[in-house]
């Protein structure tokens, strides 16, 4: 079976210099990959004609479909519209349709129309417009030689609406996600080589149409069972075969198969429960109440948190006693026992998670070095804690310590969700 | 003036599928960029020795200096090495200075070495080897042809050490860091083309060798002048003119300059203004208080957060007037400016960030649909509101209101501040 190659090209001189990060191609990687669509190279290219020209030739020399990013919009940087005409030799020409949009568009944002916004809808005049309603520059699409060129808005979202709702039913249609079979079994609380150490020798007779992943991330590892073949069902029921097993051998390290994120997995288990959640956090300063908030329907089961990041805050709102704060010191497994407790009786809650820890890169004690973070998960009957030693990254501390008081939570309402 | 150039080679599968994010290019371009030296392009390729030698190849045609990072490791399947060694047509030998500097980094570690770790020493006869003082491997040099590459491994803060300690010096004596300037200008509430339409007939003056970039994000718009010159002083001068000129005309939309987000800039105007933040949220659900607290040093002026989620939880812990509450509702002007005064109450700060809304894809009423959220910020003395109307994307609502919660306060310390 011939699969379909793909090249993504991102512009931009603020990639080059480190002035933003291209989170655009991640996304791409993650939502191609979700339908079996594998990315195989990126060119990450400046402003400049001759440099976008130097990618779109390379692109176009080894695949079916050339996503590019970035230098779409209303100001004169944008030079990619321009350079596309001239790589595939259309003219330009004013589209009015996109024009209508725009203004409609810009009418709703009590935006004057300018000048510029109809300079905007000059554009090549082989381009099929893709819709983009969150901001005013149109995907631009070309077929060409057998090949597809799809041209997008750096804005991340933007990009992001365009590929869901205007680039993936095309792939579909043109067969780019034929015959991919794919199940995904997210765990938690084994490291990518005991896992392997465990399920490799059980798998032994896996078909080598089917490839095995390991996706590592903080605290959890999700497993990828993926293949392509021209007899997809059968695929796929022997996915499912050898994903049972691995289900079976990893029993309650499972959080569950799909795409969700630690985040819903935990969401779904407050549900079933009908179980109440809150939290209460120092150093990760709001960073895990946030990835609870963002799953939709959040509020079934999110009472809220308290971000005591001063030393009063915590003692008043949490209700902290002075002694143990003064004996056990802030960052200690008393003290991240004691906000958990304090924020369960505030917001009636079945369960908190606590932090409190020397996010760095300064700040820490002898004893709890930059780094140090006590993480709690409980109630007054039953509590687990841990203590994580991170380096100096203040950023990594605070994921790391985010993606494991979900996962304490997790594995709390595992072992004391029914009682 | 002959710049010299620089290539960036990316290497890893994962890259490709969007499992990790590459954030090593991004601090290679912040790093190097520094110093003025220039990232042209970038090329991110998968696992495989094809793959590599297309990279190495296209890289070595433009650059003087070629930056490799990825699949150096103790697990990945190494080919990089291998296929480094290939490129150069050099043998691959053992090298006994970097088995004896991994045995001891291993001893210190209380692993044992193994056949891996041996294996690992072995790397291309004409390679120098560089430091690594964070991991076990080592980053490679090769002079060649008048060119530089060099090979560091994937994993962030040890690229980031070889960079910083092994091939900056080098870059310095060969004279990669000649003639750059820059400035960049971070400018809320007004978008890229109101910007535009006021800056670009006072700037028309400006030569050819300063270029004028707008990298727009939620909210806001940053500015960045730049260009390179065989005499950088005047650059320099040329460039502050016209940013001057720009700051001027854009006055009080000007959050600052350098390369600081809008959370490092809110803290800076409260560090300078010894004020003290906290936040009342509850559609945004800690976001904003992540984004305060993942500042080094927040804790100077970041007192806490209370993540009111669900109604109770606002009226009892913020104190809200249940009137105020059923008759305003709980998405209202009303409701968040009380957030906000209850949030400085508990807090004992001198203003408050609330938020309060239907972050979606479902909630709202006929007078708050889906999207519609309320931001404040303030005290009891002044305070700014602003209702917002977003779409039905949940994680796109909360980022919005999120940014424009740091930027409210932002300007709300602008007015109120010195008061």
């Amino acid at each position: 079976m011939k699969t379909k190659k793909v090249g993504i090209i991102t512009i931009g001189d603020e990639l080059l210099i480190g002035q933003v990060t291209d989170t655009n191609s991640t996304r791409i990687g993650q939502i191609l990959g979700k339908e079996g669509i594998r990315v195989l190279r990126k060119w990450c290219v400046g402003d400049r004609a001759e440099e976008i020209l130097y990618a779109l030739h390379e692109a176009e020399k080894m695949a079916d479909l050339i996503l590019i990013t970035g230098g779409l919009g209303p100001t004169k940087d944008d030079i990619t519209v321009k350079t596309l005409s001239e790589y595939f030799g259309a003219g330009l020409v004013f589209h009015e349709g996109a024009f209508a949009n725009l203004s409609r568009m810009l009418e709703a944002r009590h935006v004057p129309v300018r000048d510029m916004h109809r300079q905007q809808c000059v554009l090549p005049s082989n381009a099929r417009l893709l819709d983009n309603k969150l901001g005013t520059a149109p995907g631009l699409l070309f077929e060409e030689k057998g090949k597809i060129w799809v041209s997008m808005p750096g804005v991340p979202y933007e990009m992001e609406y365009i590929l869901e709702h205007g680039v993936m039913p095309l792939l579909r249609d043109k067969g780019f996600n034929q015959g991919f079979s794919q199940m995904t079994i997210l765990t938690a609380g084994l490291g990518e080589s005991e896992i392997a150490h465990r399920i490799e020798p059980l798998i032994e007779g896996m078909p080598e149409e089917i490839s095995l992943a390991y996706l590592p991330s903080l605290g959890s590892v999700r497993l990828r069972l993926s293949g392509q073949s021209s007899d997809p069902q059968a695929l796929a029921n022997k996915i499912r075969h050898f994903g049972d097993i691995i289900i079976q051998e990893l029993k309650h390290h499972v959080c569950g198969t799909g795409d969700g994120n630690v985040s819903q997995m935990l969401g779904q288990v407050l549900r079933d429960g009908k179980l109440k959640i809150c939290t209460a956090e120092s150093c990760t300063g709001g960073s895990i109440s946030r990835m609870i908030a963002e799953i939709q329907g959040a509020s079934d089961y999110f009472e809220g948190a308290v971000i005591g990041y001063s030393v009063d805050s915590k003692k008043e709102i949490l209700g902290l006693n002075s002694h143990i704060l003064e004996s056990a010191g802030i960052v200690s497994e008393q003290t991240v026992r004691e906000m958990a407790l304090g924020a369960c009786r505030l917001f009636h809650a079945d369960l908190a998670i606590a932090t409190t820890g020397y996010a760095g890169p300064t700040g820490g004690t002898e004893e709890s070095p930059t780094g140090t973070i006590w993480i709690a998960a409980g109630n007054e009957k039953h509590m687990i804690t841990r203590r994580i030693s991170g380096g100096m990254d203040r950023i990594r501390n605070i994921e790391r310590a985010s993606a494991l008081g979900l996962l304490l939570a997790w594995d709390w309402i595992r072992q004391y969700g029914k009682l």
